[in-house]
């Protein structure tokens, strides 16, 4: 009846104002087409499931709230290969399932270099030294009492991707793309708390650590301290999560996310970088001469196809709503199109959500499936004029040795099934 | 020592830019200062808690993660003498704690009418029917493929506040205005699917119904309905939440929050009002001389200090971050003032977050608090040029019968000790 439906309408013209009724073939129609449908024959009026005529848990049932138990399938996932411990492990956000630009706070990534440290906020004191007029340690309560900021900006992990430099192809968006994620952020700009330390003229670079038993730490130069940077202690509105460096971390707006360091209790303020561990062994990028680029911060311009995907498979023809993010540590987004046969032709898409700075933006496009294959790619521009790049425009400038600011075009290959697949176009 | 800090430096200049150092007897203090803070010098260099020096738990150990256990404070509430049952009653959102815009799903304030539905969402359905060319019935996959858009927007109950009307004085800004949230909703814009069915020209008017055991309706006319009502899926990224309307709801963006019928199964198209009971003997609101308002929709230009609050006294005298919450169903808000004196001097306060329309807007002002009594106050006007009314403002335009739709001036006075009282100024 399916079938016979998307055929009888096949020849007809479509309606633009009618969405779905016309090729789709609807699982719903219209009341008087519904007859033919067995499975959905249960839900015509009167429909009155159990839900309808009963009585459910009242107020404060849960005074902190939980998803739908029917929604249990969405959740952090990681590999086991990826690391040899989850202690110092990442986990990736379910991509595939989140709408709009906010990531739910219970499903960011996660990535820790010493297990996520269960910190006493009344015991924590984040100190501020070095080339300084005035060293000063501060608790939770001081810092609260200082002018308080809130922005909606992405964090991403600088290898989110970099598995795929070499041409591997994870399976799913969550694991090829979900090392990302976008809050809005609440804290003090670090800009001024360096007014109130007095920061020393000659003072270019700033020393962050975390208080867990890795003391993660990271140089950050001035200018960035003193344009955007943050001392974060609340993220979607709360306090933050343990595993997002409770109670405060450094967030760099569009920086890489290691450089935001979390569970902060040091800032040093000096005159140069300090060239620790996780800035020369780790998170600097290996280009094909054999070199490193250090110290590389800044998340450059990305997109992805976030439905459909290997976990938004098609189920049948007709029109979808074919949507995604897109994101540029360099400001706002300025511009997606979409192609569906790999990049020869593109459409403009249309951006359904707020367009904020450095923030992720959600995209979308009408697409009406004829049960051919499609090649589904996205491609941003930020208002820099910066344009995403092909895998052979980044493979040119930065080699293959690299698995660090993949940002190169993404392709979904959707099959005749409407199985999604993971490949690469160059 | 905090004391005698306090007085050396009482006389001297306050450099601005020095915003805790100068007055504020800070805990922590310069390092040199220090020494004297008996209750601090456990946390000065070499600072090492435990969670400095032992490993925490791995990635994944929370695939759905929580708010730190020093956190579990913070949580909806509700207060018994309020209704005669918690299957028909309200929880209300912890404002003080909150920071930013967004409200975390989990501590959205909850208003129900017969519990919260356990809803399988493979068997809901949402029928559009009445004066239409073609009813349909949709499954949420169906719903899931039309073009989709995100919105950042307050949801506020039009009872908020209402307790105070006539004088009564809520404990707490969870109690006096926590019938509010703010979040991202994404969904389909109900004019999508009213091109969809294809409504009559004569048609004015909608009336919503939600499947849960109250079957809560109300009638929307139809120019809401075309400008900017959503029917929602998501909420701060994820399905909503099954207290939010889980798996689909309507939006009204800026209108009363019982409009916004959760668990939407059914919407009848039609040429004029139902008169249901949700719009008669409840949600109209009831004048000086009798007679009642009725679909007074709009939830207009409001505002509220949450810190300090009777949550949030100071703890001593220095600088403060005075802050809180301003919002309108009519469009932006413009400019927010605070008053200290209760309403007889003002202050402009600055946006702390994002300024969307009809969403949380964070506004915030720096107060250096001498340890005298405050009177203090916040007076929002949005763009419109509406301005917040006092009580006797409010009072004389609707008497003092209602419980609907209350925005007056709020005062919290801080008395000598920091503490913070709800009281009334007319």
């Amino acid at each position: 009846m399916d079938d016979k439906k998307t055929n009888e309408n096949k020849d007809l013209p479509i309606d633009r104002r009618r969405f779905l009724m016309g090729s789709m073939g609807l699982a719903g129609g219209t009341l008087a087409s519904q007859i033919g449908f067995a499975d959905d024959s249960a839900f015509l009026p009167p429909n009155s499931p159990p839900w309808t005529r009963s009585l459910g848990p009242g107020v404060l049932t849960n005074p902190y709230g939980r998803p739908s138990s029917f929604e249990d399938h969405v959740q952090r996932r990681s590999v086991d290969w990826l690391t040899a411990d989850r202690i110092a492990s990442i986990s990736f956000t379910p991509l595939a399932d989140l709408k709009g630009i906010v990531t739910p706070s219970g499903l960011v990534f996660e990535r820790y270099h010493a297990g996520v440290p269960d910190i006493d906020p009344t015991k924590h004191r984040l100190m501020i030294h070095g080339m300084v007029e005035r060293p000063i340690i501060l608790t939770m309560d001081d810092l609260m009492r200082f002018p308080s900021t809130s922005e909606i900006r992405f964090l991403e992990c600088p290898a989110n991707g970099g598995m795929e430099w070499r041409g591997a192809q994870m399976e799913g968006v969550q694991f090829s793309h979900g090392m990302l994620a976008c809050c809005e952020w609440t804290g003090v700009m670090l800009s001024t708390l360096l007014e109130e330390v007095g920061v020393d003229k000659k003072a270019s670079w700033i020393l962050a650590e975390g208080a867990d038993g890795s003391h993660m730490s990271r140089s950050i130069p001035m200018d960035k301290a003193l344009d955007d940077a943050m001392i974060v202690y609340a993220q979607n509105g709360e306090m933050l999560r343990p595993e997002q460096g409770y109670p405060v971390r450094l967030i760099n707006p569009g920086w890489e996310g290691n450089t935001c360091v979390k569970w902060l209790r040091r800032l040093e303020i000096g005159d140069k970088p300090w060239h620790h561990r996780e800035e020369t062994s780790k998170y600097t990028d290996l280009l094909a001469d054999g070199t490193s680029r250090e110290f590389t911060y800044v998340q450059e311009c990305n997109s992805v196809v976030t439905s459909p995907s290997p976990e938004k498979p098609w189920q049948r023809k007709g029109k979808y709503w074919v949507e995604g993010l897109a994101w540029s540590g360099n400001g706002r987004v300025r511009h997606v199109d979409v192609s569906f046969d790999g990049g020869v032709n593109w459409r403009e898409a249309r951006f359904s959500s707020v367009v904020l700075p450095k923030s992720l933006t959600r995209f979308g496009v009408e697409f009406d499936w004829d049960g051919s294959p499609q090649m589904i790619q996205s491609r941003a521009v930020d208002e820099t004029g910066y344009v995403q790049p092909t895998y052979t425009q980044l493979r040119a400038a930065r080699g293959t040795n690299s698995v660090y600011h993949k940002n190169a075009i993404h392709t979904w290959k959707v099959n005749a099934d409407g199985s999604v697949s993971n490949v690469q176009i160059t």
